[in-house]
C-alpha cells in the first residue's frame, strides 16, 4: 500500500486568553493554528507518513503562518490553495471543568468557506495517494466544501484510495437534518468511519443513551451502521471515569476490539479524537494487529490531553511506549 | 457649553505578536482595543469629558470585551448597539522602523461596516451632547457607514452641535477618488478639521511637496480650506526630525499658531493623531486660549508615543506638565 | 423590588507570583484587583443587576486602576471616595494542594481602613436602592469601618432596604471575641445571612463537628440563628469529596432546601463564597424559587473555582446552563 | 552534634518549555537550576542548617547564575571550585501525566564530570562538618566522579562525619552492573540510606513486586540490607493512590516507622525525592523522635509537588504545620 | 586599606506594569528589589568588595525575597534586622521619554522607617570595616532615620571609616529646608560626596544655571564645597547630549578629572547613579589614579542605562573593557 | 542558472535572556535557533530560492526542533544528517549599546563539529544544485569541519556550482594564524566574497584603519583581493553614523558600487551580515543590475536589525520596497 495520505479541511487560528483567562481579562492570547483534518495531518507526517494536507488559506501574514506551522511539523502543503477574504478564527476560552471549554467562532467567509470547488484538481492532487481523511466539519462550512467534500470523495473512491471519515458533528454550524441529509450520503464511499453516539444519529442509527465504551451498545451500533454503509473499519473512543480515563472501542470486519483504559491529565483536550483517527489510519497503513491498532488509537488520543495545541506532537514510539506501560500497569496493579 | 461629546466609528481587536516579532513567530499576541474614535473617546473621558461612544459590536465574547475596555476608561457605552457577525480584527507587526508598522486588516463584514442607518436615533444620541467627533476612516468602511455619518453629521449640524473631523485618509479602505467624494461632502457641516498633507488632497487642495509643519504650507492650506469649507478651527500635526520630535500648527479663524518642539520616544505610533484631536477638542470646550491649544494637542500627540496601546491613558495634568516642561527646555538648551 | 444594589468592602491589589511560584522564585506577578464585597458587585453587575460598589480609594495610579477594573465590569463606582494614604494589598502565593494557599497581607493603613465615617453619606447613597451587602472581613478592618459599617447597616434597616451578610471570618484580622461582640450586635439587622461552620460560632451558636453540608447539621443550626437573629434566608457552602465537588444549603423561612452536588475544577478558589452570595442575592431580588436558588448559587461557587482572579466573570446564562447540565448528569450516570 | 552539612553533587541548567509544552512549539523555556544534592543543600539553608555545596561550575555566566541561585538560597558556595568547560543541561517536557516527564540529558563534558579528584580537599571541606551527603547521580557522571564520591566518603568516613546516601539509579547514565558495582562499595560506609525498590536491586537486594509502601515489603528490604550493610537509618518514600498521595517509610535501628498518608497535588514533581532526604537529614541532626522523623520527611516530599523549580522553599514550620494538619485530617474525615 | 564596605539604607519592591504599560493595562508586574544604597552593596558585591548591607526589612514574604535578592549577589546580609510592618514599595510606570518614569511610592511605615535607632550597634557593625557609604534619600525617611545617619557617621567617624555620601535630593520625601538642615549636618563628616547641580543648593551652594558637566562649572561648586566641608573627594555624573550620553566630573584634593563622554543606550536609567558611586568606592578603595578612577565611574554609570533592574551586575573587568573602548572610539572616530 | 542553493554550517540554539536582562536576573529564556549559514538558507527560501541546507544534528528533541524550524520557513532539510552528541548553543544576554551583546559560547562537541566528513556525499547533495554557500565559521569549528568545507569547496568548483563565502571571522573560535591558513586556501575557489576590514586581514590583505565603507578604502581592498583571490563579486555591509544607519559596498568585476545610506532600527542585530549575503545571492541568481544588487543587500540587512531573532523573515518585495522608499527619502529631505 503506498503510504502517501491526504486529508482535506480547514486551519483555523485559535486564539486562546492567556493563563485560562476570559478574553476580557486580559491583554495576551496564545494564538495556535488547527483544525481537525490539519490535526491528523500533522501527526501522520509526525509519524513518517508523507502526509499531504488540502485547504485554502489566505495570501497574507495569517494565510502564510498557517502554512508554515504545518510546513514545520513536516506535512506536505504544495496543495494549499492561496486566496481568498481570510483565515478563520475562533476563541477559545477556558471553561469550568477540564474537558469544557467556551468556544467563540469567528470562521465565516473563510477562504475555504468560500473557495470554488474547480479550484481542486482531485485527480491530481491524489497522484499516488493512498488514503484519503476528511471530517464531517467540512461539508458542514458552505454548500462550496460539500461540494467539495463530495468531490473528492467521488474521485478518491475512482481512483481506489481508502477513504477515512471522523463524523465530527458540530451543531453551530448546521442542524442535525442538514448533517444526516450530507453526512449519509458522502459516508457511503467510507472505508473508516470514527463516530460516537450522537454522531451515529446523524448517519441514521438510533442507538441507545448508553456510551460506545460499553461493549453491547458499541456492538449494536457497529451492526446497523454495516447494514447500511460500506466501512469495513469503525471506531470509536471517549472520555471515562469523570474524565480521568480514555477507552476505545474498534470494529473491524465485524469483530469487536476493546482498547485498555487509559488514564490520562487534561491539559488541552482540543484534538484528542483525532489523534485517535491518525494512529488508526497509522496502524491500518501498517497492517497494525487489530487488537494492537485499537490500543495505540486510544494511548494517542489519551496522551493528546496533555499536549498543549491542537496537534498530537509526539511519535509513535512514543505512543507505544505508552500504550505498552499501561497495559503493564493494568495488569500489575 | 455642555461637555458632553459624542463620537462614532469602529473598534478593532488588534492582535499584535508579543516582543515586536512577526506572526509566523511566535505563539502569543498583544491583544487589546482601540480605533480612531474610540481613541478619542477613552482620551476625552480619561480627561473627564463625558464621552459617549456609538459604535455596534457584536453580541458575542469579542464584543463584550471590546465595550468593556472603553467603560473602564470611563467611556459611556449604554449608546453602543449590539448585534452583527463580527468584531473588526487586524494583525499589527513590528515595522523595519519604529514609526512604520506592518498592518494586515481583517475588518470586513464587522457589525458596524455591516449595521444598518436606521439602528441609529441621532435625535436620542444627540439630546444634551456639545460636540460630534467622526475621522475619515468610518465613511470608508462601506456605503453603511458612509450613510450612517451623513445622518449623524446632519441631524448634528441641525442640532447645533460642534462637529470635528479628522481626515484620516486609508489607501487599503478606499480610494482617493471615493474619498474625496465622500468627504468633501462631509466636510461641509465640519466645523474643527485635522488634516495632514496627503489629506488635503481629499478635501481637493493641492498643497506643494513641503510638510505641513513648515508655516508658510500650512498657512497656505488653510487660506484654499477656508475658501470652500467652514471649519474655523483648521490642525495638523506630524513627526519631524527623524520621528525624534513632533510638532503641530493650529488655524483658528484664519490666524496661524504654532506649537513648541517636543521630541518623543517611539513605543507605540498607533493612535498619536487620535491624541491631537482629542486634546484639541478638550482645550476647544474649555476655551483654552490658541497659542496653549497647539501646545497641549501637540504634547499629547508626543507623549502618546510612549504609552502602549492605542489609548493615550494621561491626564490633562501629565500633559500641561509635558507640555510645560518641554517648552522650558526649548528655552534653556 | 427595585434592583439596585449597594455593596460596602474593601478592594486589594492582589500580587500572585506567576507561574504559581513563590515571591523568592519569580521577578513577575500577577497583579489584580479583588476583595469580598467587591466581588460580589461585578457578580452582580454582570447579571445585570445595577451594582454600586462603596469604598475608599487612594487617588493614585493603584487606586484608578483599581477602580477601572470594577468599571469595566460594569460596576457603579460614582460613589467611591478618593483620598487617603494607600491601597490594602496582599500576597498570593501557591499553596500546597489547589484550595489552599499561603497569604500575606499587607493593609494596613489603607484608604478604607483609616476613612472617616462621616466621609459616607448613606442616606444619599442609598436612595432608590433595594438592597445592602457587606461581609464580616469589613467591619473588622478597624475601628472606623466597624462603625462605618453600623452606620450603613442602621440606615439600610430605616429606609427598608434588605440587608445581606455573609461572615466571611478572618483570624489575621481579629479574634474571635472581638468578631462575636461586632458580628452578633450588626446581625441583627441582617435579613439573609451566609455562614459556614466557623462563623456560626462568632454568631455563638456552637454547631457539632459535622459540616454544614449534612443536612441535620445545617437544621439545627438554622434552628438556633433564627431564635437570635431575624434572617428569613440562611445559605451555606462547602467544598466536599476532596475538594472535587461544592455543596450547598438554604434555609428560607425555616425550609431546607439542598443543592445538587457539583464537581469543580480549581484553577483560583478566591471568591467562590462571594459567588455564592452573589447569585443568591441576585435570585432573591428576581424571586427564583428556593430550590433552583440553592441550585444556581452553588453552581455559581462550583464555576468560579476555575476562572481565574477575584471575580465570577460568568452570566446567569452560563451558571444556569452549568446547573441545568450537572442535574442532568446526576441523573443520567 | 554541629549541624555543618556538605552536599557534593552536580548542579544543571534545566530547561523547560514555556506552559508544559514542547521545545517544538515554543519559543521561551523557563531556566531554573537543580540537581539532587543542591536540591538538598537549599532545603536544608532554608531550615536554618549551615549547608556547604561542593561541585565545580565553568567560569561563565552559567556557572555564576548557578551558583548566585544556590547562594541567594542560603546555601555557603565558597567551596565550589570555578572553571572546566560547561554547565550540564536537560530539557524537561511536559509529560502525558503529571508525575512524568521527558528528559533530554546534555550534561556530557560538564565541569564537575571533567573534574580532577585532586581539586577537592576533602579534609579541608569537612572541617568542622557534621554530615555529608550525596546521591548515586554523583558517581554515575564519570570514572572522575566516582573518584571524588570514593574519596569524599572515605575522608568523611575517618573524620566521623555521618554520611547519608539517596541511592537514586539513572539508567541513563549507567548500567544497573556499573551502578551495583560502585554503590555496593560506597554504601558500605553510608549510615542513612534512601532507597526504593528498584535502587534495593542496585544493593543486591532482591526485592519482592510489591511497593515499599507496603510495611512488610519494606521490613524485608531492611532486614536485607542491614545485614551486608551498616545504615542505621533506611528511608523510602512513594507516591501512591494514582499519585495522589505519598507515603513514606523509616527503618531506624531495625524498627519500622510508618508515615500517615498526605495527599499531594503535582505542579512539579521534581526533587520530591531530594525533598524527603534533606528533611529526613534535618529531622535526625535534631534528634527528633522517629515517628515524627517519618512524618515531617515525607510532609516534606508532599509539599514539594506544588512547588515549581527543583528547589522545595518552604521552611521547617511550614511543613511541621502541614504534617501536623494532614495527620488531624487524616483523622476528623 | 581593609575592603569591607558597610552601605546604610532602605530596600523597596519595585513594580514596574510588563511591556512598559501603565498599571491599569495590565495584569502583570515586574517585581524587583532596589534602592539606592542597596544598588550600591551589590555592585561593590559583585566587584569583589566585601559588602555588608544594613536595613530592617519585615519578617514575611516579602522581607525574605528581598534579603535573599542581595544574598544572591554576593552581599553580606547578616546585619540585615528583621521586623517592623511592612517593606516600602514603588510602582514604576513607563515615562515619555526613555529617561522619565512616574513614580509612586508606597513606602510609608516601612520597617526601617519606622524603625528604632537602638536596634542599630555601629560599633559592632562597624568592627573591620573600612568605608560607610549612606545617601540622602535613608535620613530622608523618617526622623528615627535621620537619627541611624546620624549615629552611624558620628560613629564611622570615631572609628576612622571613611564616608561616602551621594545627597540625591529626593522633593517627594522631603523639603529642601528639611534637607538642607540635616544633609549640611551629616556632610560635615563625610570625605567622599557625589552630588549635582539640584543636590549642590541642598547643601547650601549656589550654582549657576550651568550643568555641572560644564568644567568652570564643576570648578566653582567643588571650591564652594571645599570651604564648608571637608570632603577630599567630590563627584559629579550626567546625562548629556539629550541623554544619549554620561559625563562624568571628579574633584580629588581640588584638584578636576573630566571623564570621557560614554554614549549610551537606555533601557533602564534607575540606579545609574549608584553605579557611578560604587565604582567611585570600588576605584578609592584600589588606589586607582584619578583619571582612571573618574572614567571606571562614568562608564558603570553608562553601562547601567542598558541593565534591567535597579542592580548593575557586571564585573569591574566588563566596566574596563567599555571605559577602554569607548576612549579608543572617541580617538578613532 | 539553476535555482538550487546549497548552504552548509551549524544550527545552534540561542538562549537569550527575556526582556534583555542577564540569565541571573530571570529564569526565562527566549530559545530560537540560528547560525550564520542557516540564516542565509531561510532567506533564500523565503525569496522562493530552491533552498538546501547542510548540517549534523542531534536526534533529540532540540535536534528535531531545530530542523523543524528551518523546514517551518521553507528550506529543504532532507540532506541535515542525524546523529552525534548534542547540539551547539549559546547564550546571548544584552549589551551595553544595542548593537553589543555579550556572547557565551557552549559549542563544543556539537554534532557538526564532530562529524566525519565522510558523512557527507558532496556529488549527491549537488547534483541539480548552482551554488554553494558557507561561511568561515563553519570552518572554524574542527579539523573534521574543516575538511567537510574542503571537500565541499572542491567538488562544488568540480561540479560548476558558483561558491559564497562570507569571511565572518570569528576570534573566539580560533586565531588569526589559523584563520589565515585554513580560509585563504578555502577563497581561492571562492566567486563571491564577502568580507570587512578585520576579515581582509585574514585574506592577507593590510587595510588601512578605514571603514570600508569609505570608497577608497574599499576600491583599494578590492584591488588587492583580485589579485590573489579569484572572486568576481566582492561585497561589504557595514553600520554607519553610531549605528543608525547601514551602508553597502559592491565590485562587480572590478566595477565599485555603493549603496544608499539605509537608516535602521535596532531591535536584534544578529544575523544582519547573513540578510546581506542572502539578498546578494538571490539578486547574482537572478541577474540584478549591480547597483540594484548592492541596494537591496542592504537594505535586506537594514531590515533585519528590526526582526528578532536570527532570521530576516521579510519577503522580497517587502525589502525592494523599503530599498525604494529610502532610496527615495534620501532624494527628497
Amino acid at each position: 500500500m503506498k503510504q502517501k495520505v491526504v486529508s482535506l479541511g480547514e486551519t483555523m487560528l485559535r486564539m486562546s486568553p492567556l493563563g485560562s483567562t476570559r478574553l476580557d481579562q486580559t491583554n495576551n492570547c496564545e494564538t495556535v493554528f488547527g483544525g481537525s483534518e490539519a490535526n491528523v495531518a500533522v501527526a501522520l507526517a509526525t509519524y513518517g507518513i508523507n502526509s499531504v494536507y488540502v485547504t485554502k488559506l489566505p495570501d497574507n501574514a495569517f494565510g502564510q503562518a498557517a502554512l508554515n506551522t504545518l510546513r514545520q511539523h513536516g506535512v506536505e502543503t504544495s496543495r494549499i490553495i492561496r486566496g481568498g477574504e481570510r483565515i478563520g478564527m475562533y476563541l477559545l476560552e477556558g471553561g469550568y471543568t477540564p474537558c469544557s471549554n467556551i468556544c467563540t467562532y469567528d470562521r465565516k467567509h473563510s477562504a475555504i468557506a468560500d473557495a470554488d470547488p474547480a479550484e481542486f484538481d482531485w485527480h491530481e492532487i491524489f497522484r499516488d495517494a493512498a488514503w484519503f481523511h476528511f471530517s464531517g466539519i467540512t461539508p458542514a462550512l458552505s454548500p462550496s466544501t460539500l461540494q467539495i467534500c463530495e468531490d473528492a470523495c467521488r474521485t478518491a473512491h475512482e481512483m481506489g484510495l481508502i477513504i477515512s471519515c471522523d463524523v465530527n458533528y458540530r451543531s453551530k454550524l448546521w442542524t442535525m437534518d442538514a448533517a444526516a441529509k450530507a453526512m449519509q450520503k458522502l459516508c457511503r464511499l467510507v472505508n473508516v468511519l470514527i463516530v460516537n453516539e450522537e454522531e451515529a444519529k446523524v448517519l441514521g442509527i438510533d442507538v441507545t443513551n448508553e456510551r460506545l465504551t460499553d461493549h453491547a451498545a458499541f456492538t449494536d451500533m457497529c451492526t446497523c451502521l454495516r447494514e447500511t454503509y460500506p466501512a469495513a473499519v469503525i471506531g470509536s473512543v471517549a472520555r471515562i471515569n469523570l474524565a480521568t480515563a480514555v477507552k476505545g472501542m474498534l470494529c473491524v470486519d465485524g469483530q469487536i476490539y476493546e482498547s485498555e483504559t487509559y488514564t490520562l491529565h487534561i491539559k488541552d483536550p482540543i484534538g484528542a479524537g483525532d489523534a485517535f483517527s491518525a494512529a488508526l489510519i497509522y496502524g491500518l497503513l501498517n497492517n497494525e494487529p487489530a487488537h494492537s491498532l485499537v490500543n495505540i488509537a486510544t494511548a494517542a488520543c489519551a496522551i493528546k490531553h496533555c499536549i498543549k495545541g491542537d496537534f498530537n506532537l509526539v511519535s509513535m514510539d512514543e505512543i507505544r511506549g505508552f500504550a505498552a506501560k499501561a497495559g503493564a500497569d493494568a495488569v500489575k496493579r
